[in-house]
């Protein structure tokens, strides 16, 4: 792991950028942390939608809530072919997504994105300023796509916000085979009127998911239009059941 | 509208209970306020599911909830052929669920209902601790069954918790017809493992829904397992929208 700058400062966070080599693949990440944090604390992975990367917007604005509303450390990685693992920075949203579904159509690529994620918790949970405290994973669409089978496969993680999406796709037979073996407490975000993933397949992924503790919350609006108040309930969800005596739900 | 007793001072909240007469219906109910209150105030009307009845524990609960957290007056009244309508009181649950789906299947249940409820809303409104300030509405199962159309009908009711209930039983039609007319801003609880509710029927009645800020929250289990954390949710929701600067969501 090493860092690919100093460490900034900003809004009451303290961000630095690395870069992981993992299997021969260059995965680069960025690290959210209190100021000047000493200690092992909650630890939550953000995993983007597919055509945005580590630092876009939601990314950004939950981390920062995280880290600032709860001192915990939050660590996001960009997607295969997103973000600074892009060969042509300067696509556009259609031309990325049409990569995106090539690349979830590849075999292997649930393999990868999975082995990316948990080198990176392999990492940063080296770090003092992080340390092995209990570990959340959130990440929506291409997050849910890859975070599904990586909570499914890391018992490390004891908590996942999923969802805009559903049994469907080039690794639905995969997300259908590691939906049950999820126990953690779960939180699925549905969008009522989403147009790429049919409400019957987010049925069908929602039913599938092992945990005892799930709950679906949709909302009105298309794939992209998740309502801000769903992002603060994320916050509110993570920090209930990573943090003793944290948040109360109700 | 006549008290049938003293004001009761019980864990904090006064509570009284009242007949009133409506169109030759004796409507049985009880009124909680915060102790000595004064003044207008948001108001909160419940609705109690079939074989339950206007003291059930749920009820309440959830009323002492929103007096004591956040000042409001809630009113409850027995549905038809509940509590104190009942002719043999001490019938078993089964004999209760039986008499009801005869009711519901009686033409002019719905009608009925939502004048009880109106008269109601008339008779605590003139009470100077409970005034014209805004109101809500809670009911599940056939709390929706009967409010639903009551929300529909009286644009004084400004916002509403419905679920467990879909476009199902003898007044689907009329539940279909009404839901569109909804603009409120509306909680929609599901049980996803709900044996009398079918998911699709669900889906079809929240679809119907016409208000802009509609949203879901699916629980797993059987149509009566309610998380104690989704009427939590609910007390928040109703402060939410009826408090100025109350609650916030997030």
């Amino acid at each position: 792991m090493d860092w690919t700058g100093d460490t900034h400062l900003v809004d009451g966070v303290d961000e630095r950028g690395f870069v992981l080599k993992v299997d021969g693949r260059v995965v680069p990440g960025v690290l959210w942390t209190p100021p000047g944090a000493e200690g092992a604390r909650p630890l939550v992975l953000i995993g983007h939608g597919a055509t945005a990367h580590k630092r876009f917007g939601y990314v950004l604005s939950l981390a920062r809530e995280l880290v600032r509303g709860h001192g915990f450390a939050v660590v996001a990685i960009d997607g295969p072919g997103h973000g600074d693992r892009r060969a042509i920075p300067d696509a556009d949203q259609m031309q990325i997504f049409s990569e995106f579904l090539g690349e979830w159509t590849r075999e292997g690529s649930t393999d990868e994105a999975v082995a990316d994620w948990r080198a990176t918790l392999d990492a940063v949970r080296r770090l003092p300023e992080v340390g092995d405290g209990p570990v959340g994973y959130w990440g929506l669409s291409m997050g849910t796509i890859y975070g599904l089978p990586l909570v499914a496969a890391d018992r490390r993680i004891q908590v996942a916000v999923f969802g805009l999406m559903g049994l469907v796709g080039p690794t639905r037979d995969r997300m259908g085979a590691d939906a049950p073996r999820l126990t953690c407490p779960v939180l699925f975000i549905q969008q009522w009127d989403d147009s790429l993933i049919p409400r019957d397949s987010v049925a069908e992924l929602f039913d599938a998911i092992g945990s005892v503790d799930k709950r679906l919350h949709a909302s009105p609006g298309e794939h992209s239009a998740v309502p801000s108040e769903e992002f603060a309930f994320s916050a509110r969800f993570l920090a209930h059941h990573l943090a003793p005596g944290g948040d109360e739900l109700s």
